[in-house]
């Protein structure tokens, strides 16, 4: 690695000595020192330029920097920054029916949040109050976000040491590649999935459950696409018992899966949207619920008794609405789409096929997962330091990456172009030849 | 009222149309249309322009629009809007090091987060996984947040229809005015709510409680500066007991009390510190947790099981940078102090000298409430149909005040000049005179 430049050093000597990281061990972290950002390129400090496979958080969905957002927040900022969300500013109703444009036509109101965890958190609260019921239903594989009742909302790991909130509940989603249900077509999968999540329904008491919760596409915990019907079905229990159908789209919304939302792709209509990532990019922190008339009119004369002072901040509602103009006037979701079916999809194929250790390959648009195994007999999931390497391999060929457990999530900025799916490709390529060898 | 402008027009009807407010029913608001602000004055779209002793949400510590602050977002975006909490970026350290640099020597880290509800989400994990402990005591005189943990540590009616998450506790604080512990004097109330909160601690257990978690002068609540010792002596009682001590500053925090943290005004030295609101006065979203150095070494070989996307948010980072340097430059926390010292205070007293309606006046710095009662003898509170006319009088005034329950409270940015304080004191006192008249 060369040196850092001056700026670098210090930012890495400020960030070791004075700032506490998410979700790690404190002190063995050698962050990655990042200097500035440019579409699906990022600059490190040390004078590396990497594409960007990883859209950070899988939020950067326009890419970085794109001018028209940052625009867009300087004005803002020049006009006026803060403001109390009990007031009204343009920037926040433009953005409320930015959103509203794509979504179905029986939502009608948003409520704007800091981000996707305080998304889900409202959404729970908005489902308990207008079911009167408790329980919340998500999934074990399944990420939700880290405050109180998201993070127990949340199935996997993360959820166990953080398990003070009562009223959650969890089953079993469709997973075919490990399938919980002793399934082996997505046929068998997808009505399974639903007989088991029916018999969860039934033997927590449907009158108990206020809602199910799901990631339209569950994301960290494997890109996990559901096969044809399964969340048809999902609604279908929820309508047969007043349950509310609450599709957490932080992750899978904005462009992310080829369609502005993820659930459009699957002929199911929510009663409540949460979103946040890819609403502006994550230029500015934002997220927000999208709420079904029906929902916010049970609102209309009994408080809502939730809240947070920066509720529609203008400054990130100037990014909401110039992120999906120039999402819109850029056909940035169109691109995804095509990038996906034409690119991605026979790309990561042809990889499946040449590596051994690709044990399955699985995606939508520009969210893709290459499930990595010791072995195609037994499914073993390749280990962590293996996966270290992997990592390692992929930063030294100029990729930034998205490694997770055993997987690689493939996940760009939605307006990543071929050429560059061409060269993350050779480069996934090279290092899956050298796991390959490994094994 | 004269009309809206266009833009104003077009911002009413999509805010009604499309926007979910925070904490109230939906169906009759009339929210104030907000077209610009500068310093201590916002601009209404239709014309009138009010002197906001509100500070938006008691944020605004450094008025509106302050050029060096908006130039830095301005900046940042420009430069790297986003990027993900697990890289290292200068503006992150930075602005560690600026809230560092008013802390106690024994504070060595900074978690970010969003907001103040999930730095309190995080100080409460923090405390439970350092302790190995489950309970969180908190005030019933209290706001923590509208998340599930921060809204049920919570202690006021916000708690009640949220009650979803497990081990919490509430106990009374220090409040003279209305005793709960039929005390007459600062030094008994100090004392008996001293007694009272080691009793509580006793008949829980104190094995079993993780923190104390306290606002140093709750905000929402009243305003309730506590007497002095009162915070030494619960420092005391969580020492005996290996109890954390967090202490909410995300309102009181950043020159609203006078002083950088309230804290400091109290001779006590917590275990963990929440900021939000003051730390960038709210122009982009940004909150944290202030770390002790023992605390933050529980977790250098042990994983910190939370997170969030936006964690130290590049440009709320600048917008902290910028923020801190103009407070110390323009020395806008000495104006704070001189400004409740000397002007607030005996402003203030003088106004409860000549309006019985003024059961109390009690602050510091610039943060002050003026407790309306109906009877000096009775102390009973003024009613909502009462204080709806105060707060109409006072925007007829031209002020914008925040009105909570039966008080006033004064709360302008910390950069207020005497004329500006001198014109509100002016509409308090018109509007307490219509007050007192109808008594």
């Amino acid at each position: 690695m060369t040196a850092l430049d001056a700026d670098g050093a210090l930012a890495l000597e400020l960030d070791r000595a004075h700032v506490f990281h998410s979700w790690s061990a404190q002190g063995a972290l050698q962050p990655l020192v990042v200097a500035g950002a440019s579409g699906c390129e990022v600059a490190l400090a040390d004078g590396r330029t990497l594409l960007d496979f990883s859209s950070q958080l899988v939020n950067t969905n326009i890419g970085h920097q794109h001018p028209r957002v940052t625009a867009a927040i300087a004005e803002q900022a020049g006009r006026l920054a803060t403001v109390a969300p009990s007031h009204a500013v343009l920037p926040r109703g433009r953005a409320a029916e930015a959103i509203l444009r794509h979504a179905p036509a029986s939502f009608s109101k948003v409520f704007f949040t800091n981000g996707g965890a305080d998304a889900n958190e409202n959404a729970i609260r908005m489902a308990r109050l207008v079911t009167g019921r408790d329980k919340v239903l998500s999934a074990y594989r399944s990420y939700h976000g880290n405050t109180g009742a998201a993070v127990v909302a949340t199935g996997d790991w993360r959820r166990v040491p953080n398990e003070y909130a009562r009223g959650h509940v969890h089953h079993f989603g469709p997973y075919l590649y490990r399938s919980e249900f002793w399934a082996t077509t997505p046929e068998e999968e997808c009505e399974r999935a639903l007989r088991h999540l029916a018999r969860v329904v039934e033997a927590e008491g449907p009158g108990s459950i206020a809602a199910i919760l799901l990631e339209t596409v569950p994301g960290t915990a494997g890109v996990l696409v559901p096969p044809p019907g399964y969340l048809a079905g999902v609604r279908a229990i929820a309508d047969r018992h007043g349950i509310l159908l609450v599709l957490d789209e932080v992750m899978a919304g904005f462009g992310r899966t080829g369609s502005w939302f993820a659930f459009e792709q699957h002929d199911v209509v929510p009663d409540l949207v949460t979103f946040a990532k890819g609403v502006n990019s994550g230029y500015v922190p934002a997220g927000g619920v999208l709420m079904s008339d029906a929902v916010a009119r049970a609102f209309d004369d009994r408080v809502y008794p939730g809240g947070l002072t920066y509720s529609g901040h203008p400054l990130a509602m100037a990014a909401v609405v110039a992120t999906i103009e120039a999402m819109e006037d850029e056909k940035v979701v169109e691109n995804a789409a095509r990038i996906g079916a034409e690119v991605l999809a026979p790309g990561l194929a042809a990889l499946a096929d040449a590596h051994p250790s690709v044990g399955e390959v699985r995606g939508t648009g520009v969210f893709w997962a290459l499930e990595l195994v010791t072995s195609r007999a037994t499914r073993e999931p390749v280990g962590p330091a293996a996966m270290g390497a992997v990592k390692a391999g992929l930063l030294d060929r100029g990729l930034l990456p998205f490694v997770q457990d055993n997987r690689i999530h493939v996940v760009p900025p939605c307006v990543v172009t071929d050429a560059q799916v061409a060269r993350a490709l050779a480069a996934y390529d090279a290092v899956l030849s050298e796991l390959d060898a490994t094994l």
